[in-house]
This record gives C-alpha cells, structure tokens and sequence, in this order.
C-alpha cells in the first residue's frame, strides 16, 4: 500500500519516477545502464539475436526453439502483403501527408478488413499481432513510395523483415551489411518499458478495447518529437552543423543558449549512458565506412566529445541512429515509422501482458479550476 | 513531494486514486457526488447550457458571451462537412465493421486532409479541434448509414449539433424534446476529469504528438466496454429482463453469480451515485411517455430498485443512458459512437491543457520478470 497516493498527494509531472504498474516484458537497470528483454541484456540479444528472436522473446516470454521460430518466421513472411483495399486507398491520399499520419491511418484501417476483429482472445490476438508486425513495413514503404508517385513494391517472403523493409523502399535487396544494421536496430528498439506510447497502448488496453485500437494509439504517441521522433531531429542538427571541425563551436554555441537545442542526449532514465547508443555508434561507424562517407559519424563523435566535456551527458539511442539511418541510405522522414515498424512487436507485448492482467487504468486529477460558479444568462455575461 | 514514489513503490492496479496531474477542465467531488465543469456543477449546466455553450465553456474556462457564442456556433456549423475524398473511401469500408473502428479510422484519415496538420500552434489546434467536433457526428451518422447501405445525408447549419446529428441519422429533424434530451446528453458526456480516454489523450499529446494523434487515441480507448461501451452492455441487459416483473429475479440471479452480470452500476470515483445518472432517469422517463412505450425504463427503474435494496449501490452515467438513447430511436450499436460525439470536447480541453504546461508522460514499471540469462544458439534450445 502506498499511502500517500490514497491521501491523493499529487505524483511528479509525466509520472516520473512514478512505478504505474508491473511488467516482465522489458526493463532498464539505472546504475548499470542496461536494458533487458525477457532476462536478456541488450548487448547479448544484439550481438546474436535477430529480430524475429526477439518477436518471438517478447510475445512468448522465451527464446524460440527451431520449430517455433520457423513457424513465426513463416506466419509473418505469409502476411506480409496489406489487403489491396488498404493500399488502393492509400493510393489517393495526399502526397503531402505526414508518414506517421499515413501509418496511424492505414493500421488504423487495417483493423476494419481484419478476420478476428471483434475478438480479443489471446489467439486471435496473436493472429492479428502477426498481421499488424508484417504490415508495418509494408504500409510503411507502400506509403513512401505513393508520396513520391511511384508504385508500390510487393513483399518477398524470402527475405527477413529488415531485408525486406529495405527492399520494398527501393526494390533492391540490401547487401549484407545494411541487412544486418537493419535488423540489429530493429532488435535495439523493439522495447523500452513503460515509454509513452507503450503507455499509452496499455491505456487503450485496459477499457478491454481492441489490439488495433492499441497499436493506433501507440503510434500517434511515438510520433512527438519528444518520443519517436527525436532521431528526426538529431538528423537536421548533423545537417545543420556540417562538418565535424564546427561541431566543438555549435555545441558550445547550443549550451550558451544561441542556436538550436543539441539534441539526442540525456534521457530520463538513463542517467549513466543508454547501452543501445553504444551499439549503434559502432554500426554508424561501420556503415560509413563502407559507403565511403563518414561525415555523419565524424560529425556524431565530435558532438559527443564535446557534450561529455562540457555537460559530462551521453548520448541517447535517438543519438546515432539519426547517422546510422541515414548511412544506410534512408531518408530522414522515414526515421519515425521505421521506430514503428520495430516498436510495433513491444507495443504488441505490452498490450498481450495488460490483457492478460488487466483493471482500467484511470487515474484522477488535482482540481486546480474554480468552484462555486453559478451559471447566468447568455446576456448578463461579460 | 510524495517520497514513497520516487523510492519506487508500486501504484495501485489502474492507478487507483493516483493523482496523475493537474486540471482545471472538470473535477468530481465524490463525497457530495458532484461533477463540476469549469466551476459549475453538472446539475446546473444541465438544467440551463446548451452542448455548444460548454464546448466553449471547456476549451475557453468560461461561458461564452453572446458574441462569442455566435462565433462559435457559426464555426461549428460551417465545418459540418466532411472532406468528400473521406467520405468516398468510407463508402468502401466493409459493411460489417464496429462503428468505433470506422470512427477512429475516419477521424485519424481527417488528419491527413486537416490544412493545419503539421503545427501544434494553440490557434491551429483551435481550428483543427473546430473541425474534429463538428465532423464527429457527421463520420458517425456517415458510417451508421453506409453500413445499412444508404447514402449518408449532409448536415444542416440551421440545427444544433444535437439536433443535426439526428437528423443526419434518418433526414428528419427531432421534434423539441427529442432534440432537447439528445443536447443535454452531450452536455452530460462531454468531460469527465481524467477518465481513460482522455488520459490517454493526454499522454499521446504529451510526446509533443498532434491533435488527431491524440483523439485518435481517445477513440480508441473509449471504445472499450470497461468505458465507452458500459452503455451498450446495459441495453443488452435490458433486452434480455425483457419484462419489468422480471428485472428483480434478473438481479438476483445475477448477483448470485447465475447468468449475465448486472451493467450500469457502481463507478471508481462516486460511491454515492453519479449526477449524470438522475437527470438521464428524467429524460429516459419523459421520452418513454412522449413515444408511449415506458417498458426500457420501467426495467431499468426496478433493476435500479432491486440494486438499491440488494446491494446498496447506484446506477452509473451507463445505465440510464441506455434507455434514453433506445428512446431517441437509436440503435444499441450507436452508442458509443454517440459518447464521443460528445466526449470528444473533453479530450479537446484536455488536450490544449496538455499541450500549455506539457511534460512527457512516461512512468516506470516494476520489474516482475526474470533477470541474468544469457543468450544460447537454437539448436540448444527447449
């Protein structure tokens, strides 16, 4: 029992530090800086998990075994393709829209052609928790693709899901490399306890509504720049500074309070460095070396020296996977629905978990509003 | 301070009487059993506001004048319409499919045709929160319609929002009473401090996320039959008593765990019965004498009746409104589409408080899962 919540003390500002409720789909350990899936850290699971493991570890609670990873791997290749309806539908959307708009919309949809809505069995659930993780991707590349005019390109079921993400955007299968910084950065952000918009999905979850209803809301919450989309906004810095030699000056620059905000450092939990940063900077590093063009890195690892110099902060995962997406050739508007497409599978656990054990979550409000008034006629008022 | 929650103590399930912020939107009193928007207490609004004088009342903090009234009034009039191309796409839709999926995918595909997408600016999101309100009922009654297979009808300026919505519904405009008691719903359901939906709201507008985000979200949540849903569960129970002499065994066989559950009644925050529940018994009454067919609410009074007696608990703002609604004519599968056309306010108010002192809403979790594993090949895998 905790008594001074039942006296009604009000809780810090955005629940910080405030325990709402219990999980064992993910957690991060302050002091040693570390993020565990399932009992897993985060470096283990990155250095030999993929991220079709880690769908599996989320969902299941446990490493898959051949069979059942086989039998994932096969569901979510055979559901890659959206329902024709959905994409002809995107088709006459305004070029113009907002990606994570478009994705909200189209998952959205998807809950209206879906075979077991209606059911929130912990079956049908996981039938639809593998049509929304294998659409993703789709609709995220379907859209991209109609937002420059061009045509959609279909899924192969041959690829993994970081492959074949990579392949639809452009239709070309990625080389061996980008494949696999794909696929680990998707491991990196599969889950992150209770963030804002697993939050948010387990909200949703919690009046009993429906798992697509849960993951609509999880994605216009990871759009905010305070959320998904701080990788976004890591990237314009990069662009804005340019070159490694002025990074020194832009962040002193930024910390005296002219010029922008330096961006991707620090997190609310994470007092002690984000473990997931660590391993996207080798891959940023990697990346650029292979394509020839570390300026982005270079530029990265001059922000951060100057930031633990001068602030004695490191750096978020938001940090250097703006560089690392940006080597593999993405385009920074993709930055946040790409969050979604590897997000999509902690969402999904987050809401099996809050199904599973579930009261309403509804907190209450200090009133800090007026009372007393009394209504008056329309002409007596001011 | 409140120190037991930065030692990290665990919150009650469903963050039971945590005090989750502040707002001065709308506030229960639970002991006196009153709902008070912006200082006014519901019995009073109810009695004398119209659903347009409240919606300036919530998103301004105070009633408007007559000026800014008619400003208001003309506003939401005008941007009646829905965008053609959205209309056109819902005519596609599956027949079949739940109402407050149409609506959340309506509403999330309005943002993709909003000319204020893309700023967060308090007159932008005034602009965008004018048309979300008035499109609302018209996506409601677009869908109701094109789910029978008929041609949704256009809304009319020269009615109220109330008035225009049932008229939308079967093209005849209500007589007075029927206009009245559909209003003075609106105004019952348009806030209700930090119930689920407008939590969530609040935390997707937190992430610095937009304002369809965060009603898409809303949508979603109120969806649940723990919240928006409660009143159609109450009319199935209805329909199954079926006859008022019934309604007293119904209820204690229910209460003695034999058969359905008895909806409608009791609530997390009044323990003393909800206000909204005695003015909806009005008007149920009343409508069931105009239509000369009083037997929802006679049921629903014994069951009222026999809960009293039984249990010493009182209906919730659900149980009333059940009969009410069949009364108006409408169908069980409106209702809580019907809800958000009016809730749909609060979470705009709740929002534009969210958005004037934000702060990201991103609380912790107790780790109850396993911890120390380390990764083995599959092959050695159980």
């Amino acid at each position: 029992m905790v008594e001074t919540l039942t006296e009604k003390k009000t809780a810090p500002a955005g629940l910080e530090d405030v325990v709402a409720g219990s999980t064992a789909v993910s957690t991060i350990f302050e002091k040693e800086a570390m993020l565990i899936y399932r009992g897993y850290t985060i470096d283990d699971l990155a250095a030999h998990a993929s991220f079709e493991e880690i769908i599996y570890l989320l969902w299941h609670g446990k490493l898959p075994n051949q069979q059942e990873y086989d039998h994932l791997v096969g569901e979510l290749a055979a559901h890659r393709e959206a329902p024709a309806a959905v994409l002809e539908q995107m088709g006459n959307w305004p070029k113009g829209a907002n990606s994570m708009d478009a994705l909200r919309t189209a998952v959205s949809m998807l809950g209206l052609y879906d075979p077991d809505a209606g059911s929130n069995d912990h079956e049908a659930n996981l039938r639809k928790a593998v049509r929304i993780t294998a659409q993703v991707p789709t609709l995220v590349a379907a859209y991209d693709r109609i937002a420059k005019g061009k045509q959609p390109i279909a899924p192969r079921k041959d690829l993994n899901a970081a492959a074949n993400f990579l392949y639809m955007l452009d239709g070309e299968a990625p080389n061996q490399l980008r494949a696999k910084v794909m696929d680990t950065a998707f491991v990196l952000h599969a889950d992150h306890e209770l963030n804002a918009s697993a939050f948010a999905c387990r909200v949703t979850v919690s009046t009993l509504s429906d798992l697509h209803s849960a993951i609509v809301t999880a994605i216009g919450t990871l759009k905010g720049p305070l959320h998904g989309g701080a990788n976004q906004e890591v990237m314009k810095m990069l662009e804005s500074i340019g070159d490694p030699d002025k990074a020194d000056e832009w962040v002193s620059n930024a910390l005296a309070g002219k010029g922008a905000r330096v961006m991707g450092f620090g997190h609310r939990v994470y007092k002690h460095g984000d473990p997931r940063a660590f391993i996207l900077k080798k891959m940023s590093k990697q990346l650029g070396q292979q394509i020839g063009d570390t300026r982005w890195y270079d530029i990265s690892e001059r922000v951060e020296e100057a930031m633990a110099q001068k602030k004695g902060i490191y750096p978020n995962v938001d940090f250097y996977s703006a560089s690392t997406y940006h080597n593999l050739g993405l385009e920074t508007g993709l930055f946040i629905p790409i969050f979604a497409c590897s997000r999509v599978v902690g969402w999904v656990a987050h809401a099996l978990e809050q199904y599973a054990d579930n009261r309403i979550i509804r907190p209450r409000a200090e009133w800090i509003g007026e009372t007393g008034l009394h209504y008056v006629p329309i002409g007596e008022r001011e």
